[in-house]
């Protein structure tokens, strides 16, 4: 079993009008309503792809119960934990051409919900074989949060997926993550200086304190690094969409491969038509697996 | 006890941002939510005011349990029934100069859930003194559901008030309810014509089938028709501030006005007061009883 960890969940709302005009009243109807969060995202494209995934995190108050029930809607096993103050909301207001995003901060989480957390999260890592932990942490939770839970999951016999960014990220490093998947701002944001394509990043990329680490440039495709090699896998032609949930779809191929302990040239292969499937799609952590199997064909990888 | 009864109630959610720039993502760290829907500002207005008030409607999901604990929160004894869609979100994004909305439709309400609200309300109504109905009605709920409302209230002994617009209301006044409060864009379409002031609108405010009429024409005042006489009253000078909820307090003070069988004079100034006390609040649905009971001082009444 997979477990995903969403310490930040998001109910994801979005408006869909014709034309957002500041200073007036927009009387929305259509509305849609979805579990949100990376790691959420992640579990949604493993349990489409029928493999074994729980998704679990702190879910607040109401907004909490929305979400929790949202997943169960959707046939996607959750063990979220629940705390008093409530979830965010991700809101969009969708107007044919341009997106305006309006982001809560998040539930205040107290220690003595975090120490709750930290009890059941070792007990479900024990089932579990892999461990992804992705997105910021809401407030509260202390910002060595990754780094303490990829321990358990160590502790734990298990394998751990990180992809976050900023200080939480630069934390949970610090606990030796099985495989790391910065984007190029926050592969950047880590060595202190630009690294815009692939090529530029190796040196950045070995750097990192991760067994093996997939760092995501967008339509220039994934470089990955570990013990085995170093490779560049990349679709011949930029896919158009919306690039929101791809790097969430990369990181469930991802963490398949090493539950299936995939050849290398697999899981990238896997890893970059699942993230071009989700551009397809214009919501986050949705892929069409049709459009995954024939994009498949066009991967190519480069060892580098 | 007055009973409320907001059938499309909601879950006011309130951005304050710096600027509201179409396009972008915001990252909102001032986030505001609050019980709202007409009825449940009446219920808050008497609430404060110490007058005992039970805020009833319909209320649905988790959206419609968030309204349900945050009324608890502020000690407004409420008897919500729950309904299984989504109560409504009514999104403002607050700028330091402009507002901007976002209105959700509400929840769609199934006959068997309005069925269950109905036995519900005839009980609750037996309790009731005077049962105010506010706002518009959610998907679902039949179109003449005021006058079966008004209906029932009148059968077990109560008086209703009614302070709704365009079709709901006008299915509404087939019963004759005790009280209707139109504003002058409600007024104006009841009677098919513009009726901006209170002296061109006493002909319109006659032919309504209600047993008593306070029109409300904002900074202009309250133009009242009763068996008892017809009065217009008023304040010297506008008030400046956020009219949003002006009309809920004046319908508080009129409900009051019933129970305690006050003289007319005594409900419209009350009524002009708490109105202008609304109007200063940044919030709808909250006075300053301060301010309310200064206000009282300077309002002008003049029999027509």
């Amino acid at each position: 079993m997979i477990l995903t960890v969403t310490l930040n969940a998001a109910l994801d709302v979005t408006y869909r009008v014709s034309a957002l005009v500041p200073g007036t009243t927009h009387r929305v109807t259509d509305v849609a309503e979805r579990a949100g969060g990376k790691g959420v995202n992640v579990a949604r494209v493993l349990h489409a792809l029928g493999e074994p995934v729980v998704a679990t995190g702190l879910a607040g108050g109401a907004c909490g119960a929305r979400i929790r029930s949202l997943l169960a809607d959707e046939g996607v096993p959750e063990a979220f934990i629940p705390v008093a103050a409530e979830s965010r909301r991700t809101v969009v207001v969708a107007e044919p051409a341009a997106a305006t995003g309006l982001w809560e901060p998040g539930p205040t989480v107290t220690p003595d919900e975090w120490a709750i957390f930290l009890g059941r999260f070792a007990d479900l890592a024990r089932d579990a074989r892999v461990v992804v932990l992705s997105g910021s942490l809401p407030p509260g939770v202390p910002v060595g949060a990754y780094r303490a839970l990829i321990e358990t999951v160590h502790g734990a016999g298990a394998r751990a997926v990180l992809d976050s960014s900023g200080a939480p990220l630069r934390h949970g490093l610090g606990a030796r993550p099985d495989l790391v998947k910065p984007n190029a701002e926050e592969l950047a944001g880590l060595a202190g200086r630009p690294l815009p394509r692939p090529a530029m990043a190796v040196d950045a990329v070995r750097a990192l304190t991760a067994r093996t680490v997939v760092a995501s440039f967008g339509p220039e495709g994934l470089l990955a690094v570990s013990e085995q090699g170093s490779w560049h896998a990349f679709l011949p032609d930029p896919i158009a969409g919306n690039p929101t949930g791809a790097g969430d779809a990369c990181v469930a191929a991802l963490a398949r491969g090493i539950v299936h302990n995939q050849p290398w040239a697999d899981r990238l292969t896997d890893a970059v038509a699942l993230s071009a499937a989700a551009v397809r799609q214009p919501v986050a952590g949705s892929v069409d697996l049709t459009e995954y199997r024939r994009l498949r064909r066009d991967v190519t990888i480069k060892e580098l």
